[in-house]
């Protein structure tokens, strides 16, 4: 076969490329703003009489991996025996409280949020998985700040959409309170 | 060519498998009780006078990845604008301070450790990423115990080694406290 | 809180592991195995009269990665501008025949299959990707065999299936024919 | 803390972003170049008069992946129970014959080749893996051209290098030879 003809094919026809993106550090962005203005939806939800449970659940199935697998989940006021909370229902209760089985929980969500936003230290992405390291700080309706550390690793799905596997969130550490 | 002779072709030759072996969980936890022992091994050797700083640096170069990338580090006690230690100098001073760059840091791993050890949560491995989320327990040489969160994301390398891609260690939230 | 009390909780409570399982040799050849036996089916299928096309067709959506990517599928007797099959209308009709739009296609698993095993010589495991090479052989139902050298790539999907996402089938080189 | 300090902060410092860059489609036909090239090379040393064993050595131990893992390759004119190469040693033989251990082995590296170019039908990259389907065409020095199917499974390392773990060429089928 001739050289031109395979010219003409190679030209005529379009390379099929496949396999899943590589994860962006935009699309790693997107999914950390998907959290914050997931749990100020939350909160507004809640203060206007809604039904912030349900939709919390929903937040939940969407946004973590529970779904999957154990999500390695540390919420920031979460301590004692239920610091870690590898089930969904563990996560619910952290954000909308009223779980018998978690009584220390009383809803970190319900609290007035009015802004989220993260400021990000570091960033790793390899194979599946996107992770982040820094700073999530909250504003409430009265605009006082609460600043938390925040490590989230989030998991790229067939689906293409990213899922939390671990979210580790802590109050920074301040000698002064030693 | 008949059944035969593809059968005895079958038997007398092996398969040759390849690929990078999957992570374990005991390689896993065998990575974690090797950062405890290396702290005490700082810690030891400071106390008898030797080099801990040539041993901390010699540790850290074997045990995280910042050869390969930006570690997203934040120890126990690092605070405000030195928060995350994404370089090696950064985890160096941490460990064994004397950085007049990082001056709030003592040198964590100088202080007298006796014991150190891991207990997990929960562990989530996919592809070259292992990660581990639970409790350490330092125990210093006269008998008091301190208990942080951990989380550590190790990455295999192509030598088959694990090194720490992400750690993030922090005191536990308590209620009391606040 | 004393080690004791750490030890009853480590004893206590079960680690939470996640993350998808690696891909063992044992499911890779399950895959292959599954492939030979759903060619058989076809065929038998076809012998007594059956939908063959339609079974055919639940074949592909089921073992074949066209749903997420274009398939880097060559058949064995595929050949000339039609050589590569990256779409599922090219792997039906290299199947079961009668697509006006590949002419040349006979349908190759419409032949009277009886048996079909793989004999393989080297496989490679890589995180989602399980490849393998060696030969298939299948015999008619006349006792004749064929054989052929084939290459497969795996995909393991998030719901733990594998899906091929490369299929390149050949027949030996053989000097004497050249 | 106010959000104008974490704003300047923000600005100030930069998000270190670590983990492999993703494997390019332009990597990959870098990688597929990068073999015709070397073919021709090995060709031309050995018209030459050079060492075109010593220097097929270097290529093969830079360009495949045996350091790691058996290669899957089955190189065009293999046949028998020789057909499939997965150590350094086949490879070698193969590209540049004189291995009594492969008596069929005239070295494919050694024909009067002038030109070598690829052709993709398809392309797949997933994590670490960089899958090619499609054709390379050889001319000689007399003008002659052969056509081969090639699949490449490349892998990069974690120098960012991209190896071959999967090479499969074979003659394309043709139903007037049969």
């Amino acid at each position: 076969m001739s050289a031109l003809v395979f010219s003409s094919v190679a030209h005529a026809k379009a390379v099929a490329h496949g396999g899943p993106a590589a994860i962006s550090v935009s699309q790693l962005e997107s999914a950390q703003q998907g959290w914050c203005d997931a749990l100020l939806l939350i909160s507004k939800t809640h203060r206007e009489g809604g039904d912030a449970k349900a939709l919390a659940g929903k937040i939940i199935d969407a946004a973590y991996n529970y779904e999957m697998a154990p999500v390695l989940f540390k919420p920031t006021l979460a301590y004692g025996e239920q610091t870690f909370r590898v089930t969904r229902a563990g996560a619910l209760a952290y954000f909308v409280g009223g779980d018998p089985a978690y009584p220390n929980d009383k809803g970190f969500a319900l609290k007035p949020w009015a802004k989220a936003r993260y400021v990000n230290a570091a960033t790793y992405i390899e194979g599946n998985l996107g992770i982040t390291m820094g700073h999530v700080i909250f504003t409430d309706t009265s605009g006082a700040e609460t600043k938390v550390e925040k490590t989230w690793v989030f998991r790229r799905g067939d689906d293409g959409k990213l899922r939390i596997a671990l979210h580790k969130s802590t109050i920074p550490y301040s000698p002064a309170a030693r």
